[in-house]
């Protein structure tokens, strides 16, 4: 199989660096060849060569079966008055894909609970995942700025909405059956159309399928009131960015969460849900589980290899339980280094 | 003094009830004189008139000293073909009497700790305030609709963004002197318009408050993970609704959360930041909390009654206190009615 490999900025390089080590581990416990190809995007691709996504990097992905990323962005490249920025590579990136359905899970392990600033009663138990569509929305729109203002459209089509809210269905099927579909609609004309069209597929499409809709407003309270109720959630691309960031506090940490970002071609996604974190970046004590649990999803949606890719979670998840937690989510004086925690995990692989 | 009280939906006439007795109990004390005139807003007036905002209660508002609303809308008016709906109503009147600040305190009691879904420890001295951006961005952006697609403007201008961020810097200035602005700049264009004017403002004219930025989704995390981080945060519109909601679970439940709507004219509009839930409508158990504390935001910012403002807040502190909590915040079969609740605020300020 063939894997692109986005370091990106930031921590991405150390993320993404522990990442393939146990890709590799597992290729080689497995029997698998992984044939491994680096190319530059964001900050550093800007520095490298002007722009933010090299054809050549879109092209070495769209060859591949998966891409893994890092993170993109930092300060130096974030002047407001920059005509080019590192998250413009990210965003041509999953258009460039067609990565419409970015699936964000949320299962906080026992050990991380302590670094949740919910109550743990509230979250035995929680098992969510979010769909949040990738390559529409206020995104992508139209910008226009003018001396004296700025705007952004925010556009949805029908069929954009179909597909996103049919993946949301297939997932529920596999899991408990619950789909919420999250929008504005008591304001918005692309949240009206979207609850239209989402309450229309699940009633044709997915009659086994209960489907609840909530305002934005409503879910960011009871994401965090009534964790346990959701299953599958499934909305437009900026109220996704923003609650999935709020859902990681569910987890205990943002550094823990992993991404796929799926379309209907071959090549996936795989990134964690955190930033480049440049406050940290060099000094080798970034979490790298979100993207190892996003090397996992590499490996169960592009690969197919599910046995491998279960495996690969339960070291993660053994590696947590036996306490080897990096600064993010451990009492100060006693974190692992991401070193160290891609070493426990390595470990449990072999 | 004259009050345009609008009750509206849902539990909008059980909450404005409550607040108008408690106004009535002060200006009897203190020897005022409150000249209250009802009228209709939201469904309540559709189902009358055919008009969420009738051009009577607008004028009616205009000429008053101050509004209190209760909440708008409604199954019975949510039907995404409708063209007529509830919440039209009360963004016309936000726009209509041009309230474009949204102050939304935060300041947990330590009685109602036990609801919130945050650890407790987290929340002690939490004392934030929201300022929302309330008459601009895609609430009121062009909207467009055809057979296959749906699109909804965000648009800001200079002005409007410096109104507000200086309401906020101003507000800072009797608090701790930070102001956390919250945008998507690295997204949108309305937001790296929003983070330059907010930068400008804040160092030419406020060299005495310190602001810093936050991008939304992080913002979603770090406000429930570090709340006593924040003191004044602005922000556009709609991030300002989801943030708000989000923010009311640190008080333990939305209905405790009042709110002032603030313009450049005297007339101030103040609701609690809770919907019409008609999920508990007529039943008279609803939180009148958020009302009643919208009331004292009233006399102190559009009437300057600085003292009955502060004696009311002492009060409905006293209350919670004394355990007297609604079915939001109570424990089964210890929950006091709305009547209840309000009967001890009024014993209170005996
Ligand atoms: C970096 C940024 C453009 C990106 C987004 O908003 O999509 C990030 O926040 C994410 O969630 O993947
Ligand atoms: C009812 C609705 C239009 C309103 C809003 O989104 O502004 C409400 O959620 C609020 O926060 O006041």
């Amino acid at each position: 199989a063939d894997i692109v490999v986005l370091e990106g900025d930031g921590i991405g390089p150390e993320v993404t660096a522990a990442a393939v080590q146990v890709l590799q581990a597992l290729a080689a416990r497995y029997g698998h060849q992984f044939e491994l190809q680096r190319h530059p995007i964001g900050g550093a691709a800007i520095d490298a060569s002007g722009e933010p996504l090299p054809a050549a990097t879109l092209q070495a992905c769209q060859r591949s079966d998966a891409v893994l990323l890092g993170a993109v962005g930092g300060p130096k490249w974030s002047d407001p008055k920059a005509k080019v920025r590192p998250e413009q590579g990210l965003l041509a990136l999953r258009k460039g894909l067609g990565l419409y359905a970015n699936l964000r899970p949320v299962q906080p392990h026992a050990a991380t609970l302590g670094a949740s600033p919910i109550k743990p009663h509230l979250l035995a138990g929680v098992d969510m995942i979010v769909v949040r569509e990738l390559t529409g929305g206020i995104y992508f729109g139209d910008k226009q700025r003018s001396a004296s203002s700025a705007s952004d459209l925010c556009e949805y089509s029908v069929a954009e909405i179909e597909r996103v809210v049919r993946r949301a269905c297939q997932l529920a099927r596999g899991r408990r059956g619950h789909v919420v579909s999250v929008d504005k609609a008591n304001v918005l004309e692309t949240s009206r159309l979207w609850r239209e069209v989402a309450t229309r597929v699940a009633r044709e499409e997915f009659p086994d399928v209960t489907l609840e809709h909530q305002l934005v407003d409503s879910m960011a309270m009871h994401l965090i009131a009534k964790p346990r109720a959701f299953d599958v959630i499934v909305t437009e691309n900026m109220f996704g960015d923003i609650l999935t960031d709020e859902a990681s506090m569910l987890a205990g940490s943002l550094g823990l969460l992993p991404s796929a970002s799926l379309g209907e071609g071959k090549v996936g996604l795989y990134e964690p849900i955190h930033g480049s974190a440049p406050d940290i970046a060099g000094r080798g004590i970034a979490n790298p589980c979100g993207t190892i649990l996003s090397a996992a999803l590499l490996l169960r949606h592009s690969l197919g290899l599910d046995a491998e890719a279960a495996c690969l979670e339960q070291a993660v998840a053994a590696v947590l339980d036996a306490g080897v937690l990096t600064a993010d989510l451990a009492p100060a004086g006693e974190a692992a280094t991401t070193a160290q925690f891609t070493a426990a995990v390595l470990a449990q692989l072999d």
